[in-house]
């Protein structure tokens, strides 16, 4: 199980505001606070300030570090903006994303190799998403052939299955989870992820389904989730998922946590 | 999805205490609440007064039937119990339980037959309970060929994958998952239950434990559920649990909960 904290994301208002202010204790206190949650990586993102990206997601980088000796997840769609940012990062990072769209793959692959790092590899072409889980199988299978001829090995892979709105289509849950059982299947040591939260879109008790859902994707096999630690709910659903599915040797940490008043 | 109702069950101290007193207004209200709160089935057990159980099992069905037009599942390991009890019956029961036990097996099997009942299957056998999936497995494929012999089908089986305390063995949570696959696989039209609650047997924050390791068991493919209904939070979680595997269409029935003030 690999937890990458997802709130230092300029699409979260609050986070948007601090970095536009400039505010650095904010932003170090949402890195160490979600540290000491149980994150253990800290996805950094200023996509929306598109003008500004790549000096704010510089800036991040530096500011997340100064604190935080902590790998990074560096987020952008935008290749010259990872290829700038990768190489201020201390430890072997994630890059987040790249994708079977011609452009996005041939601008992200080379700046992963570069640094050695290892990607999120979206589920979708110049198509878009596929609507079910064997589109995603398929597409998961040719990026996995690209970029292991590309020299990244199944092991640095962690495929976003893309989760859409059950609010839109009952079966958009199912085709995911189906997607994360057929990857492990076929990509050997491969890591699946996703956008968890997307789930709930449009729904109420958005907490309930996305914890619900964590649950069921960490049964399929996921391993990595690009999450709120902060969200209480959501980290003791992932001590008592860890417990229930023989993840966590003599209950320890469910205990733990418990005794540190996590499953409440 | 079949929800059962396990509130009237001798084991249950207030449950106990209500049989003992004769408390025909306790007991019938503890079976309208739980119709109320979605049991679809109400089960009826009075296994733990010995020398009593055949008369205290005929009143208890008498009693939820004169308020309940629902089926019931009768619970007892005694097939002398079971076959005083079907008779009264008015509705297609669910006998609880047969097991690939030698006398138990030939006890039971009779009176399903005689009453065109349905069963729920423990996988076990006079060695016991086997450790992992692939004995459950084994012993499931073995009952349903001779309850297909003796004339009754797949799809009025249901599997009891017996659920065993994590607390003892990490690995017990997977072993019945795996068995809920198996059994799936191997005898289609079939159906698999449990014990939920046994998988948190002496760890803290049980409902948690409790209704993740259903949102597991769903996900892995179990059907049915011998649960208390009157425990919001399990209920919450079985709604959202339909929501998310795509097996509630346009998320009505989560959506009704919601208005009824069911997901809290």
């Amino acid at each position: 199980m690999l937890i990458i904290g997802e709130k230092i994301n300029s699409s979260i208002p609050s986070t948007a505001n601090a970095i536009k202010a400039r505010d650095e204790g904010f932003l170090t206190k949402l890195a160490l606070d979600q540290m000491e949650a149980g994150a253990q990586m800290i996805d950094v993102n200023a996509g929306t300030f598109v003008d500004e990206e790549i000096d704010l997601l510089k800036w991040l980088i530096g500011l997340v570090q100064s604190v935080a000796d902590i790998p990074l997840c560096i987020d952008s769609p935008n290749p010259v903006a990872l290829a700038e940012a990768m190489p201020l990062s201390r430890k072997k990072s994630l890059v987040n994303s790249i994708s079977l769209e011609a452009e996005r793959y041939s601008g992200v692959v080379s700046v992963v190799k570069e640094h050695k790092a290892s990607v999120v590899a979206l589920c979708m072409d110049d198509k878009g998403i596929p609507k079910d889980a064997a589109g995603r199988i398929e597409i998961a299978c040719r990026l996995a052939d690209k970029l292991n001829s590309d020299g990244i090995a199944n092991e640095d892979i962690y495929f976003d299955v893309l989760v859409q709105p059950i609010s839109v289509d009952a079966s958009f849950g199912m085709a995911c989870l189906e997607a994360v059982i057929g990857i492990r299947n076929k990509i050997p040591g491969a890591h699946t992820t996703c956008g968890l939260s997307n789930i709930s879109f449009g729904l109420p008790e958005r907490k309930l389904l996305n914890s619900t859902y964590l649950t069921a994707l960490m049964t399929a096999g996921m391993d990595t989730f690009i999450i709120d630690p902060l969200d209480k709910r959501m980290m003791a659903t992932i001590l008592a998922s860890q417990a229930v599915l023989g993840q966590d040797e003599y209950c320890a940490e469910y205990l733990s946590g418990f005794r540190a008043g996590k499953l409440k």
